[in-house]
């Protein structure tokens, strides 16, 4: 169902505090903290002694204080403190999980421990390069998240599904020019020259003026998703001209039919325009709103049916959610074979691509 | 559970528009749509693309458009659009269903297409003739079918459930005669003359005088259900003075546990009459939702039995019931033991039924 | 999962009249009610007819109506009517339970009722005794009643979940001393001395000078809770001044994951103090509250891995629950190897045991 030998976003790096968060990852009910001294730990939530959840209780003195009977466990998981004994259980301790900071993002690695390279966490550095401003959210999902990687690399759907924001019939009408990079990175390039603006990108632009606009579905297994969306004023010059955001939508199951959508949308321009901010996190909320609706009705009916094989009628625009299905599904495989195996992740995008024509993307 | 081959009421004819009506029948989601000509289609609420339900779309130039990806499918099925792409891929389709137009509803056919006959149709003309006037609507109801033409063949329960509007004592201490018509149709007959009426008859009659009151509970598999309703003033002759009343029960299961239940309350009496009509309307709500609640305990605690043979003791009004489940269970097992069984209707009642005695409908 | 052969709390004598009391205990749905006369009578909540539950209905001249079809059943459990006719189903019956009333309690047994004598209720005077008050409430556990008996037998966890009530560190900082008495009753005893009240103990004083306190969790299978807790101020006399309170938690299997927790704080001084009771009621009803809710996270956590033996590590406060679980795993275990087994109560305490040292319950 999910690789386990990578590393998943476990949140924004903002959200660890010494107050206990208590997330779900990978069927994995998990606490993440920080010592006092600011260092990032994740525990299985779930006392060694009668089993309730850890996160019943509270960090004390860089140890996590059960809420039940008090017992402590310190940072490597070994119990510490049991109240009114002196003496502590050999070999009571709970799990610990590797995690590492980066991006201004957390991340967690359920697989083997000692594979836990951070050399093998993908560039995400949009999130908090210099030269991007990024407005960052958080949305939750009833559904398997391939049904999220299947959404975010197919566009067409925002025709019909996102109107009132990015969506109107340009994008399904134009053709997608599908590839694997690497042999890990599928991309979906999309080219809508001399086109009205929808909505919200009138609203970015600042003119209802026709626009010259493109997009790349990009898609790392399992849930590393970059949607690059340009634009310039038709007549103007893409290369020094265009606006550009690199939206990233970092998914980690929840469990097998519920998802964490941590999600990013760095831009190159107008860094400093707060009303824009703010009304691009309203946009993305009400466009992801949408896309959760439709994913939640989806998932539901797929299980009624015991989740048959998608698509049944195959398209132009599933090309790119079939390569991204293959891949990790291969990658899943290939775990299974050898529990060792590890996937080392690819560049999802370099900074020249803006200027790659849809000419040279199709070659 | 229930038959296939025979047809069902799929809701009242002015609830199809091109507005696309979502509904579960039988266990099956269906849309039902009407082309600009006013053609009603079905068609399985299933897209043949990643299997989103089509009541996420809408009507466009007498086709379903997806909500998702924007694929079309003509009133045959036949996907008849793919944005972004000039050919559309070959036996891609959506399922449909026979439907019909009569009486003022929709009927709809799950079994073989080829042996949807329109003169299968069951005659409930009841519900739209000349000299009826019918107040109708709908209530849902999360219990299995059969439980609600148990309910309807024994009206004795009307003592205990629906004392503020159809019942009293009388009705349970009256003796029932019941039998089986044409192999057919169950007719469980109740006579109450000289009888206090209760607050509904009396608000029919306008005064609370004595009445002459008879029902007759009649049953067709699978869910065809009318009670035939009159009473008179003592006194006064029941061939001219009679107010009748021949309310339709039509059930349609929706799954194994829950069902829908349209009704439809024709009278012969008071025709321009809004406000009775109104307090009909009131009165019949009121009356199913006392069968609902009780209906619904039941099923539940059948369930938690696994469903067990009832009744398990067996009482006098209970033959009418018996008889019906017995009629319902030799059809489903004849269409069982042969797929092509079709199992024609019988009348429910002619309009001479009224002047039948009790003598003579127990001879 | 529970003994059958033995008396079980049914609820509070009071809340037995001639109006039905529907409850399920023991996964069976059972009606309570009395006759004219008073004498209290326990029936399956279900109609020998139909199968609906006979809470539906409601008492008529002795006699259970049920209110579906009407059909009664007399205290015996016998078919006594039928409406519609004269003669009644012979064998048509619903099930009694033995029943009886004791300690302002209803009882209810149901193994083999040959077996229920009443000699083998366990004593409960306290509940209603001269020289006791109780305030006394109920609770709805959304838990195996099993971890309301651990919770109930090592109270250190009041250090952790019940701050605002009844606990401080000095009951996690105390040493217990655990033993099993007449092979039937577990006594955990907590001496406190020379400590700062927590908040509803210097509420009961009237003032926040220093205690002694202390407690003794007793427990006897398989829900007969009591928790001695006593307490009298620095310098003053255990004998002549401590406070006692013999609250009474007597937990009731309601199915497998529920529980029924009818409680009593009867206390010895102030008797006649209304808002002292008014205050305890408070008291108690929160700290149950804190309980209840991390029962309630527990009980998931141990259904979502398939109920394992808890403690997984254990301390020294798990002895009283550990012998707890084990008194009962017995009882079970013979009454499995001998459906007739019936093992007798024991006392849970007598009313010298205040003096008793806690040198004297180490030995």
């Amino acid at each position: 169902m999910w690789p386990k030998n990578c590393w998943y976003v476990a949140g924004f790096a903002r959200e660890a505090t010494q107050t206990l968060l208590k997330r779900k990852l990978l069927n994995q009910a998990v606490i993440l903290w920080r010592t006092a001294a600011g260092k990032l730990i994740a525990m299985e939530d779930r006392c060694a002694h009668r089993l309730v959840p850890l996160s019943t209780g509270k960090v004390v003195n860089d140890q996590v204080e059960c809420g039940y009977h008090g017992l402590r466990f310190g940072q490597d998981g070994a119990c510490s403190h049991v109240p009114g004994q002196d003496s502590v259980p050999k070999n009571s301790r709970v799990k610990t999980f590797p995690v590492a900071e980066r991006h201004a993002l957390m991340w967690i690695w359920f697989g083997a421990a000692d594979l836990a390279d951070e050399a093998l966490i993908p560039d995400l550095h949009w999130n908090d390069a210099p030269g991007w401003t990024a407005v960052t959210g958080y949305s939750h999902f009833n559904c398997d998240y391939r049904l999220i990687n299947d959404n975010l690399l197919d566009l067409s759907h925002e025709t019909y599904i996102h109107k009132h924001t990015i969506g109107n019939d340009s994008v399904a009408d134009s053709p997608v020019v599908s590839k694997v990079i690497n042999g890990r990175v599928v991309r979906a390039h999309r080219e809508m020259p001399d086109i009205d603006p929808p909505p919200f990108f009138a609203a970015m632009q600042g003119h209802r003026g026709k626009i010259n606009r493109w997009q790349i579905a990009i898609h790392m297994a399992p849930g590393f998703n970059m949607t690059e969306a340009g634009f310039h004023s038709v007549g103007s010059d893409r290369q020094t001209d265009a606006c550009l955001t690199r939206p990233l939508h970092l998914i980690t199951p929840e469990t097998e039919h519920t998802s964490h959508y941590f999600w990013s949308l760095p831009r190159n321009f107008r860094h400093d325009d707060a009303e824009l901010s703010s009304k691009i996190y309203d946009a993305v909320m009400h466009t992801f709103n949408e896309d959760r609706e439709l994913l939640e009705i989806q998932d539901k009916a797929l299980q009624a049916e015991g989740m048959p094989q998608i698509p049944q009628t195959a398209v132009k625009t599933d090309i790119a959610p079939v390569q991204g299905r293959r891949l990790l599904a291969e990658m899943i495989q290939r775990e299974k074979d050898d529990p060792r195996f590890v996937l080392p992740p690819a560049p999802l995008a370099d900074d020249a691509i803006v200027t790659m024509s849809f000419a040279e993307a199709a070659e």
